[in-house]
């Protein structure tokens, strides 16, 4: 029952399933090129609510919703959730799934959090602790804004290094067996391990360049991954970082290659799939907990379906910043969890 | 391996030990009830630093720092470090525990924090995932109180039913096999299971009362406990609040009642036990995840050593508020997580 791999890896002995999932999106996610993989795209970005922070919480609500009818279950069916979000103190979550009434684990890693989510749901899983677990994270554009830079009101200026944070959320239904849903379709893909990251920090304080600031955890953990599962990035048809960026891309790339690692021909980036940065002026790309998790559900697990690919690196990326820490001339750390996607 | 236990509960197949664990506090708590028992009391909050956010950043680093030193292990012997705190973005662990390079899950569950550290901690290591694992959580009473109220220099006033945000941080470090610290001393106590908690919500809006606020959570999971393990209150030495306060102490008491259970005789609240109340003029009790860390670290585990008590059930209680959602009118939900403890 040693599942240990390296320093910081775990192999699943037996592998989790992705039973099912879903994506909810605002406008502008419904409008980038990712747009018609959605399960849902909202009108508007108040999505009904009266303020940004409900909105985001009913993004998670709403994504478990679909989720679980997709996946054919009840949220009695589910022995644990693991949840998180940007918010201070996750309210998104709070506020967003307490109906559900599940045993919840809440999880923070910045806009990691939806890879920490599946690390430790697919770990619950393939330990025999529950049958089924759910994991769910999100962003929002306008609470995010408000939550770490200026409220939008304020109509600050951007400089191109900045991401635009995806107002979206995702969720997952983790199964221990193979299983069809109500309506025959097979499980999604499944994970068979994961690389848990640590904090890497190189003193960068500009919290409008996060990929610059995230990007050499992202590089720490695809090294150590790779290190830990003596494999090349070969092994893999897609090794997928959260939302890096078009800036965070390049230096990540240029730090994999002083480490002896070339990953220009797998790397993609989610934050640079969901917009079209040209005509959608989101600059560096997308972010947030809600863009890898909405880019899995809707694309990546797609393409691993329908065997496009065989088999994928997953690895949000999260920066470790508040706005007492940047306010308090703090920089801003990275961290990043990678998992192993498989195609059935 | 099915360890699944009732709904939401999970029974360890092999028992995972407590190998060490370190507390550091603050001043006021130094000199409270508790005062000697604790490893480090400092001079001042500031501990040094030049804000409350680094100073319960170093709280947290200097737990850690003194538990892996009393388990006679290095940071690199360390698999995952399970971490968080009450702070947006949880930066008191950010910036805290960066420095020993450990693969970091964080959590947020609120003064729950440290019920899910250890929670998912002792899951991961009784799994097989890793040898050794640390838990660390923390609060600071400035830190919190500009966070979730008022900064202490506005001077505001403080209703009887507030709790006093405990400065202080407790680590622990989990491990696989029963070994003796490098001094000769026997793991301080062992985890056998555990009770994962669901948010409850009473609609209440006080954040002056927390206590009531997450009463009705800790009366859910005690319940809920019961029912999973089949066991009656009878079963603990003590059953263990984290920062329940008198005030939520009275209400869990007459949930628990209407239940059917009566705990009056097992119950005992850490934040109750931190400070004296009447001269210390702490009002309801201690509150903060680093009160049940340190009050576990310092008292709990001293008592199971001892063999004052044989089984414990120690539950930290949450209230999942942020500045925004108060500010916004939302209520005050509650969650607790409880962790079955045996002497050894």
């Amino acid at each position: 029952m040693n599942h240990m791999v390296g320093k910081s890896s775990v192999q699943l002995e037996n592998q989790v399933y992705i039973l099912n999932s879903a994506s909810i999106v605002g406008k502008k996610e419904g409008e980038g090129p990712l747009g018609e993989l959605f399960d849902m795209v909202g009108e508007n970005d108040l999505f009904g609510c009266n303020t940004w922070e409900e909105a985001e919480s009913n993004l998670q609500r709403d994504a478990v919703y679909m989720a679980l009818g997709k996946a054919g279950k009840k949220a009695e069916d589910i022995r644990f959730l693991f949840a998180g979000d940007l918010l201070g103190q996750s309210i998104a979550t709070s506020f967003g799934i307490a109906s559900y009434q599940i045993p919840l684990l809440g999880v923070y890693g910045a806009c990691s959090t939806c890879g920490e989510s599946l690390t430790l749901g697919a770990m619950t899983v393939a330990a025999g602790y529950a049958d089924y677990v759910a994991c769910v994270t999100s962003s929002h554009y306008a609470s995010a804004e408000k939550e770490f830079r200026f409220p939008l009101e304020y109509g600050n200026q951007r400089p191109l290094s900045a991401s635009w944070t995806v107002t979206g959320s995702g969720a997952f239904i983790l199964g221990k067996e193979r299983e069809n849903s109500p309506q025959g379709q097979p499980p999604r893909a499944a994970i068979t391990g994961m690389t848990v990251g640590r904090i890497v920090d190189y003193g960068l304080k500009d919290s409008m360049n996060m990929g610059a600031c995230m990007a050499p955890a992202a590089a720490d953990t695809l090294a150590q991954h790779f290190r830990d599962f003596g494999v090349t990035p070969g092994e893999y048809d897609r090794i997928i970082t959260g939302d890096l960026g078009s800036v965070g891309q390049t230096v990540l790339l240029d730090l994999l290659r002083e480490q002896g690692y070339d990953i220009a021909e797998q790397h993609m980036d989610c934050g640079m799939e969901i917009f079209d940065a040209q005509t959608q002026d989101t600059h560096a790309g997308g972010s947030g907990c809600g863009c890898s998790a909405v880019t899995l559900s809707a694309y990546i697990l797609k393409q691993l379906e329908e065997h496009h690919w065989k088999k994928v690196l997953f690895m949000p990326t999260g920066a470790l910043l508040s706005k007492t820490s940047f306010n308090e001339g703090k920089s801003v750390p990275g961290i990043a969890h990678a998992l192993v996607l498989v195609a059935l």
